[in-house]
């Protein structure tokens, strides 16, 4: 059973799909089955969805292969409820809800049901490209869409005084910085020090994220100063240039508690250098993912002579998604966003625009109405 | 100005050095020049050294040249505090007391003055082959040795009821697992599932205090069971063969808050079953350093998918130190230990057994009294 607003759900769902990874520019317009209604399910209407590196990495196949050949991918999506399962009670009718990368998981588990449901080990679905086998196996297609339908508690409520396009890639790219910084630095982090790698999509919301909770010092690491200006209105206090300054580990030795990595992850990273510029016991936390066979290298000298922690993480639980939409309401914040209407032609813009990392700082697909005629 | 107690302070040293690496095992007993007496030095007449891996990585030359053609190594020294400089407060003449493998420290850092000197920038100095810049680079001797003289500091007080010859391994070997231990795991382990990998000097007492500490559970890895009756009656609860058990890490699945590896840390690590047996956020502390060219290599995605981390550490603080003597006395544990007396002879036998890992699981030098005429 199932309440639905005036709303049609309409049976076949509309979306930009790739085929294969050679077209992974060239998404078409598809319909296809919804995934099967559970009784904890919710149907969204989409209004619109940002668009994550995942994304493309995903459709390019450097994850591993695709799992359909209508794949629509999109993970930071925001729409409104338009039809509710008989066990749904966090969300109601006309609510407007946002979707991160995480779609469902068995939520009986120690690790479901204290907060930590995007570590859970059974029953885990990404949002799209992902054979969800708590519905049959069906692979779930993400927020390039009309609709998404989506496991209700993964569908976090975006504040009225929250502009949708601003929720939208707090979902995924804001969740997956917030979370390391609150688990490794608190919710105050007034006598912390962190540093930001990458000033991108993940690095400029990770700059705002630890302004926003009270950091004695953000600084921003980037290769060149290009982006200097962007880090200082973003609210870094400085922007070290790792390749303009050679001797920045030295003249920053032992300085930050924690550094978060949001470039790349992989080969030629310099390890030693990050360590020398954290304090004693600091941690070099990582939340970007690699193409799946590229291993990190290091010297565990180093890591030992100065107890630091290499430390990963992956998005962040629901409590936090919550928790970060009214962080970036209540301080009146804004993700550095460039808007794009969705069609075939916005989407294939936007999936090479973001391949070249030609974008300051998120795309968000809008227009959702015009396209589907949601 | 310094006071001595009617024991004599020789003019020079006596003690069993290496001249060069290719004579790692041919140690000869010489005569050297004392380190220069500062206010805040003691002179220790030794008692007893535990043989720490170290020496013999040392000697060989794994970790870097040898710094003086004299070379005497040996850190986990007992001996009796025979002269005190005039700024000594924390020990008096005739005190029994311990040393490690650090031997000096700024004494004024942040770091210093924190409980955290182990892992002081500047001013540090380890107890052999290391040349001391507070004391005009004078390349530090070690506890093979007749006496050693050494900042006041960096010497532990041994209780009344701990035998001397239990006293030694702790202040390396002891100290590089216990520091990890209560700084990662806390000092009260009921809520903890601890794994020790490797099963020899270090491991050994990793397992007497994990449990000393009261750890919900101590669980010891070694490849092959073939030490598991040593590892139950060092207090292990089981023990994970893990060349003999290939499926050891499923069965073992999201088990660990902390894995510390005793053992080698290097290639062919399977960083992926370890993962794999940690709990969300669990903690993979190294202790164990490899040559200093050999790397490690690690998928970034099996880290981050975890949440889990990889922490170095390096010995430990006096404040632990004083701490796990106290344990180790208070708790009536004893290390596993094989005395051998202190001669060329003994030396050899020690360098040569324990470049095979032929012991259980520490030596420690004895009779320095023959040895010396101490």
């Amino acid at each position: 059973m199932s309440k639905s607003t005036s709303t049609t759900v309409p049976a076949k769902f509309s979306g930009f799909a790739v085929d294969k990874p050679e077209n992974w520019n060239k998404a078409k317009l598809v319909q296809y089955d919804p995934k099967p209604f559970k009784p904890y399910d919710i149907t969204i209407k989409v209004i619109c969805c940002g668009v994550c590196g995942s994304d493309c990495h995903t459709v390019l196949g450097s994850w591993g292969p695709l799992n359909r050949d209508d794949l629509v991918v999109g993970h930071e999506i925001v729409g409104e409820v338009i039809e509710i399962g008989s066990e749904v009670t966090n969300h109601k009718l006309g609510d407007i809800v946002a979707v991160g990368a995480q779609s469902d998981s068995c939520g009986e588990c120690e690790l479901c049901e204290n907060n930590n449901e995007q570590y859970c080990r059974d029953g885990i679905a990404a949002t799209y490209n992902f054979p969800n086998k708590r519905c049959g196996g069906y692979v779930t297609q993400g927020g390039y869409a009309s609709h998404l339908r989506v496991n209700s508690y993964f569908a976090a409520s975006v504040p009225k005084n929250l502009d949708v396009h601003y929720a939208a890639p707090l979902l995924c790219g804001g969740l997956t910085v917030y979370s390391p910084i609150v688990r490794h630095g608190g919710y105050d982090l007034k006598d912390k020090r962190i540093g930001i790698v990458g000033i991108g999509g993940l690095g400029s919301m990770a700059i705002q994220i630890a302004n926003a909770l009270g950091a004695k010092e953000v600084v921003a690491f980037s290769r060149t100063s290009d982006k200097k200006e962007d880090a200082l209105k973003l609210g870094a206090s400085r922007i070290i240039a790792t390749k303009e300054d050679p001797d920045w580990s030295k003249s920053n030795a032992a300085t930050f508690d924690i550094i978060l990595n949001c470039a790349s992850f992989g080969k030629g990273v310099n390890f030693d250098s990050f360590f020398g510029a954290l304090k004693l016991g600091g941690k070099y936390v990582n939340v970007s993912a690699p193409p799946s066979d590229e291993l990190i290298s290091l010297s565990p000298r180093n890591l030992i002579f100065g107890g630091f922690s290499i430390v990963g993480s992956v998005i962040g639980s629901m409590k936090e998604a919550n928790e970060l939409l009214k962080l970036y309401a209540d301080n009146n914040l804004a993700p550095w966003i460039e808007k794009v209407p969705i069609s075939e032609e916005g989407v294939h813009t936007v999936m090479n625009r973001i391949n070249v990392s030609d974008v300051k700082y998120r795309f968000v697909l809008t227009d959702y109405d015009k396209a589907f005629n949601n």
